[in-house]
């Protein structure tokens, strides 16, 4: 972004003035720049900057842009001049773009790039965006195991030139099928004549197409990879190759989505500038709906409970103290649920163990808060509000009652999505708070009837 | 981990029995299986099991286990083969392990490993874990920038058997300045002849050795890179490189701090059965304590409205569904406003224009959750509370000043945060919620006295 608002100025008056500079002007600078300056630029100028750049250069900065400006860059070329850029475009980002594209200008594009590479698009589009056969690009090279290296060594040198990095080489049976992957360090220390399977190491690590991408990022952290072939799940036949730069951006954009779902926002894509205002509403309204229905339960609780507010006036002080304990301590056990569920820490068939620590930590936990709380409600005003010790206690006791709830309901809760199929990040912080809140608020009323002696009137 | 627990039960009987069919059995795995069926092993089993292994093999195996479990296994070793296996671990991973090794028994394996090896554990243990100079490994590649190719690759095949997988070579001075990075591919590609001045590229991106793991991960994600050099900040000397399969963990452990920050815990880097009873109670008790303290304003607010409360007994009903509405609000914009920071979509000065965005949006959700309350509290028992009109007027206006309040203060605090140099993240969910609650009783309450007209008694 930095390079970007440095040059944008400049790039502009050049756009404007004699556009045919800008491809000497941004010689210099890395795809990932350019795309940053083109999404600084208004559409227009931006077609002019497409229009202006080598066609190599103009497919790496569409590789590198934005996803979402990219879709409206893309939308305002010629569909001429989009269709040779497309071709250039490497398989997977091409493959993304497309998906995004509206139905009649895809295929006006489509029917203007040439047809290797329209193969190329509609094999990639049928797989959705976040599975590995989604992830995967059709760049890389296949050679019979009984190649010696020198000629593979040869063809990955014809084949080079079109990719942007050399991962592995995979050794193939005529089929197609998958037998091995040959690192180029391999065919580089390999003697002249070794066929490529005395090289290969038969063990590779590889994936079917319908691969979750998280699965895929998981592989990929596990075994150090670079590169993870995609192999049809019947016949083996290799498909396509994951490379490591879009597992980056996998478990990057995974990140932002956990945050949002931890904290009851619907996942959003763009960055916050480029998100409109009604998306926002939307995407955050859903689940403040949802949780408003759910708290409404606290009145109902409190209503149910008034004779008791009404006998110890003092008690309706330290609702909002008790409910948010418990709300807090099943945040936290949440959050170490659903991530150790993420990372394979702990699996479902563990939820006894968890349920045992969680209880044990939960009393722990509520103790020292009941002992704080213990201490402070009876404290004179203005310190603490002066209460007598019968009140202390039922916060006290209550504190330890609902502590331990939240802690137990927020590592069981997101079990429970997992078994059912969902993602266990939906039992967000703020959905198990409202959900203890309502238990909460019984714990503290029934420790009050119990130990005020309390009787309905 | 699949592998690990369907072998685990026949190595530990191998490794009972005769120990040097290890080295046959676990031929064809990952060294990341065979870390994972390690880990699996108790301490004497895991000894035996190194120690049956070629070095090689148990150096990498050590490469990929679990930190905090590799720490106890190393322990365990006898010091002269901890040595030896020490000398072939990779220089990154064994940097990080011996950082955690006691004092004593650290000396005693650096006096008996290669000297060269002792000066690199030294080396890289001048950095913190968390930057660049942490994260770099010292196997590179570095060459005159006038060698031929033909010298590069030779020297490259000669290099090529220690390192697990080749990368980029460096272009150097005489002084080991960094000059320019070098493709293998490119290399492949060249001319014979060509010296590598001709074939690198001058704009390698470099950080020095105090560079942020956060940052050095961004630039990876932007730049698709697959190494990094780390250079000197006056220099320019290339120290190292930090590889992709690093900044891979380090996201996915970057994702586990996030998690728990944002849900008030103390980040925990061990596994959920890992982690000790008594650290997880530390590691929550230290924020529930500070949110209780936070949350015990909450009493001192509605002891400070009592009288509303008494003039009006129906406003006790809604103070939980009030409260939480702000809390659940503010949870959703700093989740929002957190991620955008850290991947560099919002600036702090941004602040104007995020403030005025979040008024309105609590402006618009507010009505929201005023509309439903509306409808519902006047509803008559058994579906609401049948409670007068003047109350639900008083809830609607209270949910929208306090979804108002809790969007801004959720937006507004990271940023606050972040300008301080806190970690925007600390700013959790639970955090606003509680600032939030106090605040909203107080709007809850003076929205009550006006509407209502209530006068102090």
């Amino acid at each position: 972004m930095r390079v970007a608002s440095l040059l944008a100025p400049d790039v502009e008056e050049i756009l404007r003035t004699d556009p045919a500079l800008v491809a000497e002007l941004v010689e210099e600078l890395h795809p990932a720049d350019l795309a940053d300056l083109l999404a600084a630029l208004d559409d227009e100028l931006a077609v002019r900057m497409l229009a202006a750049l080598p066609l190599e250069a103009a497919a790496a900065t569409l590789d590198s842009a934005d996803r979402a400006r990219r879709v409206e860059i893309f939308r305002a070329l010629d569909p001429a001049l989009a269709a040779r850029v497309a071709n250039k475009m490497s398989p997977d980002e091409r493959a993304d773009l497309f998906a995004e594209l509206p139905e009649e200008l895809r295929a006006d594009v489509l029917a203007r790039m040439e047809r290797e590479e329209v193969k190329d698009v509609r094999q990639l589009l049928k797989y959705p965006e976040t599975s590995a056969g989604g992830l995967m690009t059709t760049e890389f090279v296949a050679l019979a195991s009984d190649v010696p290296v020198e000629r593979a060594i040869e063809e990955v040198r014809k084949k080079a030139p079109e990719m942007e990095t050399i991962y592995d080489a995979y050794a193939v049976d005529p089929n197609g099928t998958l037998l091995g992957s040959v690192s180029l360090r391999n065919l580089v220390l390999a003697r002249p004549g070794q066929p490529l399977h005395a090289i290969m190491d038969p063990t590779v690590i590889s994936v079917p197409p319908e691969t979750d991408r998280e699965e895929v990022a998981r592989l990929f952290a596990k075994y150090d990879l670079l590169a993870m072939p995609v192999v049809d799940a019947t016949t083996r036949r290799i498909l396509g190759i994951v490379t490591v730069d879009d597992v980056v951006d996998v478990i990057e954009a995974e990140r932002t989505e956990d945050i949002q779902r931890l904290a009851a926002v619907q996942p959003i894509e763009e960055a916050y500038f480029a998100t409109g205002f009604w998306t926002f509403v939307r995407k955050r309204a859903s689940w403040l709906v949802l949780l408003f229905v759910e708290e409404m339960f606290t009145s109902n609780a409190i209503n149910h409970y008034e004779w008791v507010e009404k006998a110890v006036l003092a008690l309706s002080l330290y609702v909002p103290l008790i409910i948010s304990s418990g709300g807090n301590s099943g945040s936290q056990s949440s959050a170490l649920i659903v991530r150790a569920l993420a990372v394979g820490d702990v699996k479902v068939r563990d939820w006894g163990r968890i349920v045992s620590r969680e209880i044990l930590l939960g009393a722990v936990l509520g103790c020292i808060l009941a002992g704080i709380g213990l201490f402070r409600v009876t404290l004179p005003f203005p310190f603490g509000l002066g209460n007598p010790l019968g009140v202390a206690i039922v916060v006290a006791g209550a504190l330890v009652g609902v502590v331990m709830l939240g802690s137990v309901v927020g590592a069981v809760l997101p079990i429970i999505f997992r078994r059912l199929g969902f993602d266990p990040a939906v039992s967000s912080a703020p959905f198990i708070a409202s959900m203890v809140d309502v238990l909460g608020l019984v714990i503290y009323f029934n420790v009050a009837i119990a130990v005020l002696k309390i009787h309905h009137p």
